[in-house]
């Protein structure tokens, strides 16, 4: 019978193929008391399976292929910290010696209560942190059961079977498990666990992989052999296609496989629209590997560079200067004098420094709490070495350094103040940096679009951040599934802040820039050309099809459509005029 | 030495007296594990104190003097019924018979297990019941360690010394314990925990003591018998003050009380301003027993009657609807023809109705959540059973229907379909309703105050809920303390919300109040009437203040002020527009 389950849309890209399940390890294990005399012994054993499970990862990342793209060892690294961390090894040694739990009980207590902790943590990518802890949790539970996961990998290339295609269907895939897609062994995954950012979902995207992710009860409804097609764009599995359904995405995927190779042509061409108006074209960066695919892509120069990524080597604290500098130093020289925007940290909330102490108070709203510039303000000497290491990296190329989340005057006049002090430290250390530092601030908050007046005096540039504008215009956190069907980009209020803070800086001759996701989805490229949008900021994987819409379109026509759109406020009005904007 | 101590002013008034000090119980019990063969011993034992302690519960109700406030029956019921809970009760029995934990460490590991619950609910008022349970626990220990409740109320009783005035400095006070507050033993009280909306909190409030509760570690810091002020209004607690700061709160003590005296006189004078604008001055209730007291105060109808305290009577589920209709038809009847404003439910994100299955997940930013109408929308039976008894009660005098967070134009779609169905319904039923029902809808969401348009269109009227579209607008919890000090009511981005909706409001011809705290500050009442604002809706506690600057009001002037507090984005700016417009 014929199915269809929905996950999280990650990559895009149509795979057909066998479903090849691999059985839930299911992290559930034996409880029981150890006798007080042989407490030690069970401590013992627990370090025995941590040393194995070290040596595991150790293999791995010599063994990674020169192929594996270069976050692979990052998140084998990753591994090897959270296993040596106090904070999971330590705690189930002590629950050993004073419950007297067994040790797999232990490691499970500790994973568990770890795990209350990170649901409660705002941040999407941090929280998706947590995948990683269990990953390594499963890891030991295997070296304590005597079973290896190098045995587990033999096993699973042993069994596959080359004549048709190969989809792994599972509860939870390991990044380090990905290498297998490198070889072509597999060609797409469903997995029933994942968010947009977990490491699982930044790999395939990375790798093109088309895969669907947070498919729940995937791996209990899909049975081994069973023909599934994964639709990666859409995030959904058609499992036991009909014939004509089959069909049809055969004959998308070869057109996908068209249309890509006609988008490849734009490439090159300038990007301006009909009337000749000239757009710039930016891309969002998570990694500083990405910078070298993005000055190929052919973009202007960096939009974003999110600095999260730091704590992905290190999960407590930010690296030191140093460590940081060379991060953004690699991506302004990457870009060969084209234009580098380095957000500072946007984390927070979740209080991830006091993360170590165990049972840090967490906020009851984080999405409304200390995070971002708030954080950084509230932990000014984190934030003053991250701002000299960005001022340092401006010796090497043009930076622009770009503020989240600010909303009041003074917390402006907090920034101005620090990063004063920033170029005065290194002025004392004798460091270089460039006079021609931009500096910019994100308009995320309702707050900041609607008082953008107190942005424009102070800064260089504004970037729109429409992803938290809308969620916080809306009162609505769209990562909440009971309310994520009232996130709406094109409600009124929403396109009404966009458009007053572009007519705003246009008129104060200050550039604007969108980096949100409407930047990067063709669905919004007429509607934001037409409210004066000159800079678009995507993700590497959406720049062409946005260049394409711009390519299409004649402003002058455009900023006509637009006015009869911002004059609607009721549905039937608005869609009305959404429509004629998409029919000029 | 003198020092002071900060916490939450929920009251006005001062207190000068000595501490009483209440030794905090401190919840710390022993834990050892139960033999097999004594794990039925356990449990009665554990069922014989909870027997003991609702005796105790009973003959508080019976004793409860005439004069005491009606809400007192209520909590003691209220404790009653959490004392008998499965979810505290029967928890804890099953904690006995599958740990062997001992009946003190069952209890207090259930109530942990909840308190982590608790402690993710958003909102305010349902996360304050935590206390409750709290104090049921700590009186079913009690009755374990074999010391009544009663015992330790006569040897407090016992132990006051009547020659000087007594402030009680406790860990935390439970509702019933005020009771000793009516017979004057004390005269003001402090404590370490409590939050705004606790029962403590709205006793104090009703029964018009002077307190500052959420005064940190004060039960520590504090000595029996040092002689201390407290100041209700400002939450802060001087102990051992000097001879001059004494004498200063004495004269302030004596100021506050003929100023009473005179504003008292205030009350029966018409509510209008200099150039004879009248201004409608309603009531913020929250139990339908305040009804009378507003009536009294000289209100011209309730502006804000909400209907959460619903839940006081029933923690899980709202009450049918018979139950609600009365508790409705009670406050119109009380208020003899002045039009009531009854708002449907607003809580929600914790998802109340399914708290009883144990772990039900919270969301991760609850305000940002299933709450208000999006829950209302969610379950609509129970809806359409709110709505039938608000219809109901408009047979009995005029009633204004208020739906709270409204921001999309399906939601406003959905509520007046959902209306119009229990319109049907009490047709269908032979229910009688008023066809001169309005209804109304608050604006606090950033979205509903921009897009205000959408709204003129169906409502009735509009209610600016300040509170809520402050923290929206500046994407702050206010609640939390690391951003609290970011909550600002005077960002530019806020009063321009506040400004717009009234233009657009007044420009369609439909009527607005305010009812967030803005409207009961005397501090904004100058700045809301210069922007038009006819009708403020306050705690009664603040009527007669914000009276007294509305008849000191002259518009036309306050107009022009104000016109310059909305060009000033810059703080020195707008300061200095704000204190032009104080001087005027």
């Amino acid at each position: 019978m014929s199915f269809m389950l929905h996950g999280i849309p990650i990559s895009s890209g149509i795979a057909i193929g066998r479903a090849y399940l691999i059985a839930p390890t299911g992290l559930e294990v034996d409880h029981y008391f150890i006798d007080a005399d042989q407490i030690e012994a069970e401590v013992a054993r627990f370090c025995a399976a941590q040393d194995t499970a070290q040596r595991e990862l150790e293999i791995l990342c010599a063994e990674l292929p020169p192929d594996a793209p270069s976050e692979m060892s990052a998140f084998v690294n990753l591994h090897t910290l959270i296993l040596r961390d106090t904070m999971l090894a330590e705690a189930a040694v002590d629950l050993i010696r004073t419950r007297h739990y067994n040790a797999e009980w232990a490691l499970m207590e500790q994973l568990e209560r770890l795990g209350r902790h990170f649901d409660e943590i705002e941040d999407e990518y941090l929280r998706e942190r947590k995948a990683d802890i269990e990953q390594v949790v499963e890891r030991v539970l295997k070296a304590l059961a005597g079973s290896s996961f190098a045995a587990v990998a033999a096993d699973k290339a042993a069994k596959v079977d080359n004549h048709h295609e190969m989809i792994i269907v599972a509860h939870d895939i390991a990044p380090v498990d990905m290498l297998q897609f490198k070889s072509k062994i597999f060609h797409g995954f469903v997995t029933d666990l994942g968010g947009r950012t977990s490491h699982t979902a930044i790999m395939a995207r990375s790798l093109g992989i088309p895969a669907a992710i947070g498919v729940q009860q995937a791996s209990s409804l899909i049975r081994q052999d069973d023909l599934i097609i994964v639709d990666g764009a859409q995030g959904i599995v058609i499992v036991d296609p009909t014939p004509m359904v089959l069909e049809e995405y055969a004959y998308r995927q070869s057109e996908k496989t068209l249309e890509q190779r006609k988008l490849q042509r734009l490439k090159f061409s300038p990007t301006q629209t009909l009337d000749g108006t000239p757009i710039g074209l930016y891309a969002n960066i998570e990694l500083p590997e990405d910078a070298a695919a993005a000055l190929a892509a052919g973009v202007v120069g960096i939009g974003l560079f999110r600095t999260e990524f730091l704590y992905m080597r290190n999960r407590y604290d930010l690296p030191g200067e140093e460590e940081q500098f060379e991060a953004y130093r690699q991506v302004v020289e990457a870009m060969k004098g084209l234009p580098v925007t380095i957000r500072t940290i946007d984390v927070g909330a979740d209080k991830p420094l006091d993360l170590r102490d165990g049972d840090t108070e967490v906020a009851v709203n984080p999405a409304l709490g200390l995070r971002a510039i708030r954080w950084s303000l509230s932990e000014p000497q984190m934030f003053l070495t991250q701002l000299r290491a960005i001022l340092r990296a401006s010796a090497f190329g043009p930076v622009k350094l770009l503020i989240p989340m600010l909303a009041h005057a003074q917390e402006i006049a907090q920034t101005l103040d620090l990063l004063k002090q920033a170029k005065r430290q290194c002025d004392d250390a004798g460091m270089v940096y460039s006079s021609e530092l931009k500096l910019g601030a994100m308009i995320e908050i309702p707050a900041a679009a609607l008082a953008v007046q107190l942005f424009l005096k102070h800064f260089d540039f504004l970037s729109i951040g429409t992803n938290d504008l809308i969620q916080y215009t809306l009162a609505i956190d769209r990562s909440d599934s009971a309310v994520a069907h009232l996130y709406d980009p094109l409600h009124p209020a929403v396109l009404h802040l966009i458009a007053h803070t572009l007519r705003q800086a246009k008129q104060a001759g200050v550039s604007v820039s969108v980096c949100g996701e409407m930047a990067g989805d063709p669905v919004f490229t007429r509607l934001l050309l037409g409210m004066g949008l000159t800079e678009f900021s995507t993700h590497l994987s959406q720049l062409l099809v946005v260049k394409q819409e711009i390519l299409r379109a004649h402003l002058p026509t455009l900023e006509m459509s637009v006015k009869e759109v911002l004059a609607a406020y009721e549905p039937a009005e608005l869609q009305a005029a959404l429509h004629r904007l998409a029919q000029v």
